[in-house]
């Protein structure tokens, strides 16, 4: 194993741990979703056994409109994981983002973490790279790879720029990355999506991404998982100055519901938008959905649980976050996502 | 007794021990009553003896536009209940409405639990089902049934579609619910009103209901008991998902304040509006008056001095809440309920 | 001495030992002063020592814009509190304004605890009465022998509609009182001012009064001490139900700024205008003639001060007061109360 | 020493101890800067290395925007800070002001403490005195002789109004202050500055300030250093209601993110605005750039490090803070000042 593969490994090692045992929030900023509020219709008019959820992502049908956000791979216990999210993405019919694919590419002994094509015959599988690995030498054949070995549906770019300054390892040559983005969307066979990982992506910069030929945008916006906070504990000793400016950007970041709703202003309709980011019950889901989301992800708040042993902690889960957003619509009369979707139930706060 | 209805039976007692001794108020919400504000007339020229409150209520005079919402039967321990509260609303001239009768549908031995005429002779009794009933055989006959057992003036259909999910054996067909609510206005002898429980009536489904002929709505808004939260402490060790979900609904519901507002710019003057959901005192009853209610309504606030075994208590609150109407209106120089509901010394706090 | 004089004695005596021991505040409400806030002139060209804030109340010199509002009389520690208050009014040149002085009218002997002329030669000393009285029999004759006996330069009438609500003994006929104040300020030889006690004048009765004759008006707003507070102490026990009513009227009142902003809208400029309730410092005082007040009034914040055996403490107070509105003037550039009244340099923070 | 000097000097040292000791930040007044938001770019499409923070002062080059505010001199102590933030400023490129050079000025054997050249070969070091010292005898010629003997490349003069009251032996004859100023612009060989304390500058002042010949303007706004909240330390046993009255403003100022933005719409563009009072990190720093400052000054949050007897805490502090900035800049895809000066990126959070 060479040393950077160690260091890449290591790193998501790290990232587990501290998401899992530190508070990785971030401060004086939310996703904004407790900011609005559903309009109760105290006369639904519908049977509420008769809400369905069901949808469809590159493709592939849903049974419902959830991702399981791109989160590990490239280690033993990384493997465990992986095989508890694919197992229940794929009983409850939702889909799934893989962690960076980067370690099974610099490292093909670590493919066998990525491969969970076995336990998840059916739904949208989605690999994931850095954006910025291709200003470093990654082109359209790794990307292939990536897609290759894991069996995906598509790919996804993750945009960090953020976690790599923050990262002393980081990789930080952003410049000229968009037209290779470009490239990449008309020369690959897979749908291609861009990402955050926690800061947004705002409305300008959705409809920019689209017009270049990318299938979907996940805003992934701030308001959860905040990345300052979390590099902030593996540079703590390494590199006190880097660790203290973390601090200064616990509030970075375009709160989630803003990045949804700005965004819905300037794309298309049909144009394939994903809001995550401080997403943890099924409430929040039928807001960003009401708002103009099509899908909607969760990261961290499914960690804990897909890090126990079996599958039962994490199932429960994503059956509770589908009734959530079940009795949500029951609350505002809306049976199916269209309805949801064009719902003008969702108001404001003041 | 049947099976089914020694269900109702336990679940009605275990409401009146939750609600007695557990946190049932939502978080995130309030009435939003303390956005408003009163305007002090320092020279409010009339005299505080010559305050009255009087109003009249489906043809029957009140001495006050009080009501004590539905709350329970059934039981031996809800028939003590129902006896203070009759008691005393007869004494201070409120209006009483009582709890779901279905129980003494389905049970007749039950019914002596709701037969509340002879403490209360001369007040308006309102007998009380839920709406959802007419979607699982309920019909005309039944209501009558209601009616006559409670030798009731009018009926109370209560909506409470949240409540049937969180209930493990809800009834949650909600679809078509709307025609049969006209077609029993239509054909059955006595006034009909609806009611929420606890997540309030928008201001357009209250003239939709008035439209299709109910004599009378009740917005039972939000701020008050919250009905997720009751049935969470119901479904903790039998539905552990259900249990959880329920804490995504803390906050759902309309601010009683705002379907108020809402309902009374959206219908006529002359349409009956009971303000309910959160009021614990006289104050906020006179602003919900001031913002266009024409009868008030307390639940929850009522309850625990109701469950004494004596009627003092309650009469006790009757009277301070009595009282604090009459100050208020003092406070701004309103000698009576129609100087108090056309009055503009009410506004928003900034 | 009569039993109803005694009643008054003690009243009186008590709500001293209220004010004193208890938190008298209300809650929910504040005077609004935080909500504005000088523009710093960091170039104010002029000199500190120049500064000066001398203006003129009912024909006579004052050296600060400031009054001692009604406090206390009639018994030997009222006294004891007059003498201190009087002292230092006439030494710092405020103007002084007496407690209620039917104590002195109903019980001759009471006389002397209102009779400050020693103390105060020359300052402007207001004798006071609740303006319910004139539904009381109290008429042009009583209110001469209020002047007369204390050799004050006018009388002010208190509207306390609310205080006497919740008093039990209280006098609450305030119908017609309006033509009676109007008959005594066409009669009566000298200035008739009237203030509220700590629920505000609002802006249209402001200019209502001072159409019917009354010289200047006190808003006496809320936002500092609640007589619901006060009197809730007394009605503890004799009045239970009572006493839980005036918890609902914490919140109660007109915050004193927005009484000042509105009447200084209604009303000429020539009028004097009055800010009291709630003032504890020379800042707020500032930001009240700046919001449109001629004089600034203090009472409760001055009362411990007032009960030490000598004038010392109270001094202080007053010395501070007048610094600080001397440096706020100072910070805003303003060398006298014209400029003060007249500066652009006052805004709402938003 | 004369005794005058030897006030002056006690003074001084006891600000020092103060500040580092004392909590002397206002209450109820912040910067606002926490009220603006950059709008995070996932895609910067520059690189990190290239992110140049250089600009010029005063015709010196500059590493980063930066300044050093004027804080000591005059003591043993003071010497050894000024020191310490002579050589980190010289070595990181930043600007350096000296703390009020009076001191040595009054008493030569005190010029050592502000001659730090040797130190700071090629910054530009900035004198400082207060302006109120043009109306206490100071002219052209003892602001040449302040400029001499610490080789410094301009003048600072500080409005320092309040804090001069708050002194028992303060300075408060501030009248025909502006006339002078301008007097000593036309005359003097070097720029003149002009800055306050911490209470701000407003936009109109600014404005008015470069039409009378100055060069740059230092806002030092409200949100950090109160001197009301220092002085009252002093006053405290001395002179007790002074020390109160300082309580009156501790909420005093206008914010610092506030002066910045008005005047930079009264001002042209090429006038050197500085923002500085509660800075404390670099994103704090990009964004008064963002909204219109060319250079941004730390004053309070250096002491403590500065205090050190070595130079590297102050080091890591000033590491920090440019890192702060560039890592907003690369958030934002700003490459430079021009560009972040430029930035439509900064939105007021509402
Ligand atoms: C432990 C962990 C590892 C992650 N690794 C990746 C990754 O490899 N690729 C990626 O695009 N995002 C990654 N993310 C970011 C998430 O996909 C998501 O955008 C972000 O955490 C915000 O969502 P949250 O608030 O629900 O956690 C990771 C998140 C976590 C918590
Ligand atoms: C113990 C309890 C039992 C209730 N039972 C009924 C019922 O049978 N029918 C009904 O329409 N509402 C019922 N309600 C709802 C109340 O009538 C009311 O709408 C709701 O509690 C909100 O008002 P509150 O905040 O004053 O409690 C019940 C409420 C309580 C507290
Ligand atoms: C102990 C006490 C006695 C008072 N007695 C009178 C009174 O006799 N007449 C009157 O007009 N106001 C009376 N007031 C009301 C004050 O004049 C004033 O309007 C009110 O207290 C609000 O001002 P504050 O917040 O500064 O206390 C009294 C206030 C206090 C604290
Ligand atoms: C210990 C100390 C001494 C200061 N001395 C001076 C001074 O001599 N001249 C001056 O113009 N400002 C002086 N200041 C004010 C600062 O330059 C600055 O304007 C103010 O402290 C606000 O900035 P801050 O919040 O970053 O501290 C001093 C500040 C401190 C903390």
């Amino acid at each position: 194993m060479t040393s950077k593969n160690h260091r890449t490994e290591k790193r998501k090692s790290e990232h587990i741990d501290i998401v899992l045992n530190q508070k990785v929030t971030g401060k004086g900023v939310t996703t904004g979703f407790e900011k609005y509020r559903f309009r109760h219709c105290a006369l639904p008019e519908i049977d509420f056994s008769e809400i369905n959820l069901r949808t469809s992502f590159l493709g592939k049908p849903l049974q419902a409109p959830f991702l399981i956000s791109s989160m590990t791979g490239g280690t033993d216990r990384a493997r465990e994981i992986n095989k508890n999210l694919a197992t229940v993405a794929e009983e409850r019919g939702w889909a799934m983002g893989l962690g960076s694919v980067r370690a099974a590419i610099e490292q093909p002994s670590a493919a066998y973490t990525f491969q969970l094509r076995k336990y998840a015959p059916t739904i949208p599988i989605l690999a994931n790279l850095g954006a910025v690995q291709l200003n470093y030498g990654y082109g359209v054949s790794e990307c292939r790879q990536a897609i290759d070995l894991t069996e995906a549906d598509g790919l996804i770019l993750h945009l960090n720029s953020l976690q790599e300054v923050f990262q002393p390892e980081g990789d930080t040559r952003f410049k000229n990355l968009f037209s290779r983005i470009e490239d990449l969307c008309s020369t690959i066979e897979v749908p291609v999506g861009v990402k955050e990982v926690g800061w947004g992506i705002h409305g300008e910069l959705a409809r920019r991404l689209f017009e270049s030929g990318v299938s979907f945008v996940d805003v992934a916006g701030a308001g959860g998982t905040s990345w300052s906070q979390v590099e902030k504990h593996r540079s703590k000793a390494k590199d006190p100055i880097r660790f203290q400016a973390a601090e200064a950007f616990t509030e970075w970041g375009i709160p989630t519901s803003e990045c949804i709703v700005e965004a819905r202003e300037k794309i298309d309709g049909e144009h394939t938008l994903i809001a995550s980011g401080g997403m943890h019950d099924g409430v929040q889901g039928a807001k960003a959905i009401a708002l103009g989301a099509d899908l909607v992800g969760y990261a961290r708040s499914l960690l804990p649980a897909a890090a126990h042993p079996t599958p039962e902690p994490l199932r429960s889960i994503l059956e509770r976050i589908e009734l959530e957003c079940r009795i949500a619509m029951f609350g505002i009369g809306a049976q199916n996502l269209t309805h949801l979707q064009g719902t003008n139930s969702i108001q404001r706060v003041n």
